[in-house]
């Protein structure tokens, strides 16, 4: 009934769409394998995309010929580019999105590729052959051949949902869990773990109060998340912020006693960084309240996300916590929050590519690999799409550095340390975050995506002509002095200490209070030359001139630690028979199988006298 | 945690929209539950409105003030009046839509109505006290109380999936099946029975060829559904049209004996009218095709609706047909056809209010009740949700006669005689269908529904001006004759014989070859008299002078059975007592609590000299 397909997606959700699409770049032929066509790209939890490290998560994807970052910029309804009185590496673009939208614009991107099928089915086995992934067997006993195989299952696997101490099965809220895939791999030897994560409950924004809440407006210059010129809506939503209280932590304490996560029903661990409030209230006792943004879903629709307010505790408790909130007195719920426990599998199950050990051409992306966070899943998606058609292709992997992209840190992350609970990404855990900036994704990752194919010649010819124009205005501003009796009066009024004599504008620049635009106001030729470029070239040249010495020290750190991070070790590495390691070291370094000597030596356990015997044995 | 509403009404789908737009019109507190409020207005079925008999109920609908008339219009993808060719009682307005659209659109409706609120989750238990519906509750365990309750749960109850051998429960294919409410109904002493109902595989237009095919294009002309001025789609979309052949039915016949039809692994009946493909071959062995519509299922998407092409064969046997079929020969499926088999409790056991008999305030509307279509389950949801605002309100109960409307038909029927197998309208069915047009939807039914309370005086004045307007064109046409040397040229241009003297314009009228405009052209007077109207004017008064003779045998006729239908039954009349009965007259008519004289005499086993003991009885 199937023909053979290069690579099949099994999950319609960002990560498997992310993956049809990078397999589809490629030029593989896709069939993407989804338990309901008609929720193919649900938004499971908030209506909204990016955030602190998730926004240049999302720049990422885009300058590498994902979509994600595109159908949030069509679906936008607020934008904002958090972090703005910080550095640029902080500058952090999110979206609030309309649910519907977003759903429709992910089914009809992925319809319009002619190298993209669709089956409505759930997968409840890999087939497999000779240790390699062959295809695929549905519900409906059907076996679907392919070449390779990306899971990408969410939440659904063996999926529980608790509502205080009521449960049941269930992928989401009203929607069927997957099962016999878990005991499947289990039996092919992976180890399955637990996990939870929760939602909070959707209101009736008829029946608030607004006046009693904060206005929240998107920015007024409206950026986006995507380097090309697609269209987003001119207009914007307000959103809102509220707090709890004393007394709404007292109501939702009374539910305490019935809460799943206190009373042990809920074994697997949730994600400590979006904690339900329950665990807010318990873990910062002090803290007399929470901040709740109050999100709505879209351009039209009433219902309203709570977002700050995830709980499994009793709907009734929920209900008359919500009500304490200001502007929430006379609030009426759509569905109530809820937990949810689901399978995953720990990613250091996975090599690098985000392929199995276990079984070759079988790929692991999102949810099942231990992560949070629709951006986590969408960039795990495209790079198991894009190795899981280079492998089956015989071409070279897909690895991304840590110095090169949050991304890299992402899955080194994942496949090196594993995870206990639910991964979500931050600024902190990227060590060259001064570098993995939102604002040259493109500049990072675009020419890698060229040289693959994922990208065309001329998006990677604008990459390079921004560079180039970029460069432009910087070398112009290095070799070029300034009148000092031109810009003193502008440093004047910006409190700013006046020259003494003309100095090179490049120095100038570093001075925090002071922008290129003040620079072009006090040199005509200047402000003729910056006329020729857009905002973002010019932005580009502002940001390397005025943090260049930051860059550099993290260049020259970057090439301390290159000489580790390029010593590669054949994955078949035995490391049993080096007697010289330790023992613990020989047990972790043999099940993560790291692919460089930097890797290995962020493996927990391994120690630096280890990593000195496997550079002397390696060299 | 929810106040107590008016109206809950239990089901998201066609039945259950319109019942709380009905009840909320008449300014009930409505309470939506529905298992997933993501799918709301689902078209489970086909992506198309209207058609023969069910486009006549449409307009009905909408002339009451429901809103599937005008939620098809904005999202008509395709326009056709069927049956131009023949009279106008037969003229039938059908739509094809988009499927997202239409979901969309109902629930932006739904939510712009203050007085009705939602609630995500699943009801498996009515609360009664007393004999009366007082509130439900749900799988969650909450209670929520109402004055009245409507039932509209589809295909949902016990829901049970087949593709050939296979079988899992479901409400649909991808969604959960609703447990619990069959067997409390049970328990409460009603009977419940068991239906079937099927749909065909989706496919990816991307794989046809549509030069194979014939196409079929909209009406040049498009009309709309409802009689207010919504705005509709100026566009259209093609759709085609292709056959099996004998090839296609061999290979189906080879799924036979795995087939749940034949095997007899399906109990419950499916609709006679609407077959399955397997059905089709079976009972019209004689015929080497059958007709196959290929249907878009919406503006942009490329999933294809296969029309004609119903089926629950084993999947691998539907896809291997389907490539036999001109067009399909690539065609690669996206979903399969299955067939659901379903809980309906029989609709003898419901007042022709759509009350039951056995709780009081409790209401069926749709599959629930044994019948099929998107039109029907509308029509009856609309009813429900009147009739339980006027019940809870002591208000007059609206019960349509059958020669008022299709929808008065189709509850008659319904409550009279029951259903063996999945009820669809028919125009056939409606003894009084000259009357019971498309055109005329609005004068028959808007003046009842404003004295309800259901449409605005406005739109009852444009109804009475739209009557006045045309009875000033029939006045004009029955005063005014025409002159022989003016019209003649046009008679002989039409092969019609021409006048020997002048004649009333209104008998000229009456020749089928001549319309409104010939006359028009003949009659300078006419003409400016009709420039002053609008089309549907001119139509409704062409219409009533052309047919005028046969409309009035039918109102003849009715007048005739007026006494029969007027004369009133108390519900409560104990016909046990009434000795002279026939013993299966007694049993039947103390099941059906018939309202009427007439509606008693439409019940089967019920004599004409057992109607004489009931009409001697009564007065």
């Amino acid at each position: 009934m199937f023909k053979k397909y290069n690579v099949i997606v099994v999950g319609g959700g960002h990560a498997g769409c992310e993956a049809a699409i990078a397999a589809s770049n490629l030029g593989s032929s896709v069939l993407l394998v989804t338990m309901n066509m008609t929720t193919i790209a649900q938004m499971s939890c908030n209506p909204a995309m990016g955030g602190v490290a998730k926004g240049q998560i999302l720049r990422e994807i885009d300058a590498m010929g994902g979509l994600s970052g595109i159908i949030a910029d069509k679906t936008t309804i607020q934008f904002r580019m958090l972090n703005q009185s910080k550095g640029p590496a902080m500058w952090s673009p999110r979206t609030q999105n309309d649910r519907m939208r977003f759903s429709e614009e992910w089914r009809l991107q992925l319809e319009s590729r002619d190298n993209i099928d669709f089956w409505q089915d759930t997968v409840n086995e890999i087939l497999v052959k000779d240790g390699k992934a062959v295809g695929v067997k549905t519900s409906l006993g059907i076996e679907i051949p392919g070449d390779s195989v990306v899971l990408t299952n969410g939440t659904f696997l063996n999926g529980l949902i608790h509502i205080g101490e009521k449960r049941f099965g269930g992928g989401r809220a009203g929607e069927k869990a997957a099962t016999g895939l878990t005991e499947q791999l289990i039996s092919l030897g992976f180890t399955a773990g637990r996990m939870k994560t929760g939602t909070p409950p959707r209101v009736d924004g008829r029946s608030l109060n607004y006046s009693l809440m904060e206005e929240q407006w998107g920015d007024d210059k409206k950026g986006k998340f995507s380097y090309t010129d697609v269209e987003t809506p001119k207009e914007q939503r307000c959103c809102w912020i509220t707090y709890t209280n004393e007394s709404v932590h007292e109501t939702l304490k009374e539910g305490f006693e019935k809460s799943p996560m206190f009373t042990g029903r809920i074994k697997g661990l949730g994600p400590r960084y979006c904690p339900s409030i329950e665990d807010k209230i318990n873990r910062f006792a002090g803290r007399d309240r929470h901040q709740i943004f109050v999100e709505p879903e879209g351009w039209n629709t009433v219902e309203i996300y709570v977002n700050g307010f995830s709980t499994s505790l009793p709907e009734d408790v929920q209900y008359k916590a919500l009500r304490k909130i200001p502007g929430f007195e006379n609030a009426r719920m759509f569905r109530p929050g809820y937990a949810i426990e689901y399978d995953f599998f720990p990613p250091m199950q996975l090599d690098a590519t985000l392929e199995t050990f276990l079984i070759k051409n079988l790929f692991f992306a999102g949810q099942i690999n231990g992560t949070t966070g629709y951006e986590e899943a969408a960039s795990q998606g495209m790079i198991a799409g894009i190795n899981a058609h280079q492998r089956i292709n015989d071409q070279h992997e897909l690895i991304l550095k840590r110095s090169e992209a949050y991304i890299g840190v992402l899955i080194d992350d994942l496949v090196t340390k594993g995870t206990e609970e639910p991964y979500r990404m931050f600024t902190s855990r990227a060590e060259h975050r001064l570098l993995l900036r939102q604002d040259n994704a493109d500049e990072r990752l675009t020419p890698l995506a060229h040289k693959l194919g994922l990208v065309s010649q001329d998006r990677l010819d604008k990459v390079n002509e921004k560079v180039e124009n970029a460069n432009t205005i910087i070398n112009y501003l290095r070799k070029t002095s300034i009148d000092k009796d031109l810009i003193n009066p502008i440093l004047v009024e910006n409190n700013n200490s006046p020259l003494t004599q003309n100095k090179k504008m490049v120095d100038l620049l570093t001075r925090p209070q002071l922008n290129i635009y003040d620079l072009a106001n006090s040199n005509a030729e200047f402000k003729v030359l910056l006329n020729k470029f857009d905002e973002e070239t010019i932005e580009q040249a502002e940001i390397k001139v005025k943090y260049e010495s930051y860059f550099q020290k993290e260049f020259e750190l970057i090439n301390k630690m290159k000489k580790m991070e390029d010593q590669m070790i054949n994955p078949d590495f035995e490391y049993s028979k080096l007697n010289s390691l330790s023992k613990e070291a020989r047990e972790k370094l043999n099940k993560v199988k790291p692919r460089t000597i930097g890797q290995a030596s962020r493996i927990s356990g391994v120690t630096p006298s280890d990593i000195s015997v496997l550079v002397v044995h390696l060299s």
